[in-house]
């Protein structure tokens, strides 16, 4: 049993889904005073002041005396709230602007693809075809839909204004967002949709929001644009669509596009419909990866604040879930 | 013959490659007092006082006693020095917002494509496998270099920057562009080069220009980057590049892939080696495609201003050829 009498400040890491070994390696060269490790075993429960978690296993912080906050390592919290025996202590999410700017970058690169016909011209290039299309229409006359105004939509919407999109953001409580027109709440929720033609979600997920992406959602899209849509990004999470619902209304021509980053079970099972669907586009979960470099650091400075007296930064609203 | 006596204003379009119909629909609408006409048949040559033209036939532009100015309907005026006919009247570059904001689009879309991989996590798809890149690097760590600082060059610095990349950018003359490191002239072009992992071509076509994408300039650019690189994008005009070169050059390793939308003939012969390479990509010259909408609007503002007695705009230096 190594950590020394008296000793509480040592950090578990609870990561599962992600390779341990950068994120161990990492904190260790950040905190070299203290223990970063990513298996109980060996250590003194006692030793441990915080935890740092990706998706960990439920329980994995129960019997931890002085446990003193935990960090979610990605975009997101709900990975936390699915342990029934989560400590009573602070949650901090990470704001991190190495992942915001992943983000962005995901978002462009799907919305364009959608409204530049990548896909088609690969397709034509196959057949040696050259063939415009002469009504392509400029991105002002597309009108892209972000769901969530945090600071992701936030920035997606910058990264997407500086193209030239027609923009329009919802959000659950009122929220001004410059350059861009702002729906909030379910009573605008319809509104915000009718003028869609592509919609990204980065909600974070909520027994709110959980399966917000279904069919009545998707049948309130817009149906007179100058794409081919209504088209569906979805990088929040697997549990606000209901998967089902993508795959009929793909086959029934309510929607006609969709590419998800996330899915309600993940690793998206072999046997998925959705992999080998001719108009889904799927990336395996790293719309906005968490570098280890650069949220490790995020959460050391958090650490040092706390240690010097100062309050903890990004605490989680355990009632709002995010 | 129509055209009353005395007419000296009228239209004429001198159009191929793009379908001409509606150019003159939109000019007619937007100049209803005059012959907005795109054959020279049945028309008095006296009463042709401007013209506009896309890759026109030579000599389309001989023998018109009172033309006053001849517009270029797309980005670039190289296509009107093939003429060795081209009348001594002014030439009219076109700037149009539109335009410049279309060619930010392709080039955000294929300089992610390149960073985010799409082709690969499109790849794995068809395989139904979910495999991450843990080492993806965020944009801040990708040198996107653009060739060529005009207005378009100037807007794709613009979207790049509001991604995240590092920009750099070289002209041929020097400029400032905020937030980007710019390099000038052929003294400054291979540490330019050599810093850059992603090239985006937005030159004009010039003598000085004339084959600058070629086996030595790619030999040049930076084989240490975190994508696998070097990449190369030309959206400018084909005469740019020496395709022989950029397909040696891919199959020995100078080059990792290449995004060509322009060629050294186009349409691209149905038997080009880049039609089925692996590592090329082909979209049919529609990088910036000049809508009539908002192109014939620039051109009918200017020819307006012009008949008021204030001078053209845009006006093209005949020695710079550009």
């Amino acid at each position: 049993m190594s950590g020394t009498a008296g000793e509480t400040n040592n950090l578990l890491l609870a990561i599962t889904h992600w390779p341990s070994g950068p994120w161990v390696k990492r904190f260790s060269e950040l905190l070299p005073e203290r223990r970063c490790v990513a298996e109980r075993a060996g250590i003194d429960p006692a030793s441990i002041g915080y935890a740092a978690a990706w998706k960990h296993e439920p329980g994995a912080f129960a019997g931890l005396p002085n446990l003193k906050a935990v960090f979610s390592l990605g975009a997101g919290v709900d990975h936390l709230f699915r342990d029934q025996h989560l400590p009573d202590v602070p949650l901090i999410r990470i704001v991190d602007p190495d992942l915001t700017l992943r983000m962005g970058e995901w978002v462009a690169l799907h919305v364009l693809r959608y409204h530049r016909e990548y896909d088609r011209y690969a397709a034509q290039q196959k057949q040696a075809l050259w063939r415009e299309n002469y009504d392509q229409p400029a991105a002002r006359e597309v009108r892209v839909g972000i769901l969530g105004l945090g600071v992701l939509g936030q920035h997606a919407a910058r990264v997407l204004g500086t193209i030239g999109f027609d923009l329009a953001g919802w959000s659950r409580s009122p929220r001004e967002v410059p350059g861009i027109a702002c729906f909030a709440g379910d009573k605008e929720l319809p509104a915000f949709l009718a003028r869609t033609d592509i919609l990204v979600c980065l909600l974070p997920l909520t027994p709110d929001t959980r399966g917000i992406l279904n069919r009545d959602l998707f049948s309130k899209l817009a149906r007179d644009g100058r794409i081919a849509g209504p088209v569906v990004l979805n990088a929040g999470r697997g549990g606000l669509q209901v998967e089902s619902d993508i795959v009929a209304c793909l086959d029934d021509g309510t929607l006609a596009a969709a590419t998800l980053d996330v899915f309600e079970t993940e690793p998206l099972s072999p046997s998925s419909a959705l992999w080998l669907h001719p108009r889904v586009s799927i990336t395996p979960h790293n719309s906005a990866m968490s570098a280890p470099e650069a949220v490790a650091r995020q959460v050391a400075e958090q650490i040092r604040r706390f240690e010097a007296g100062l309050p903890l930064e990004n605490l989680v609203d355990r009632d709002a879930g995010y």
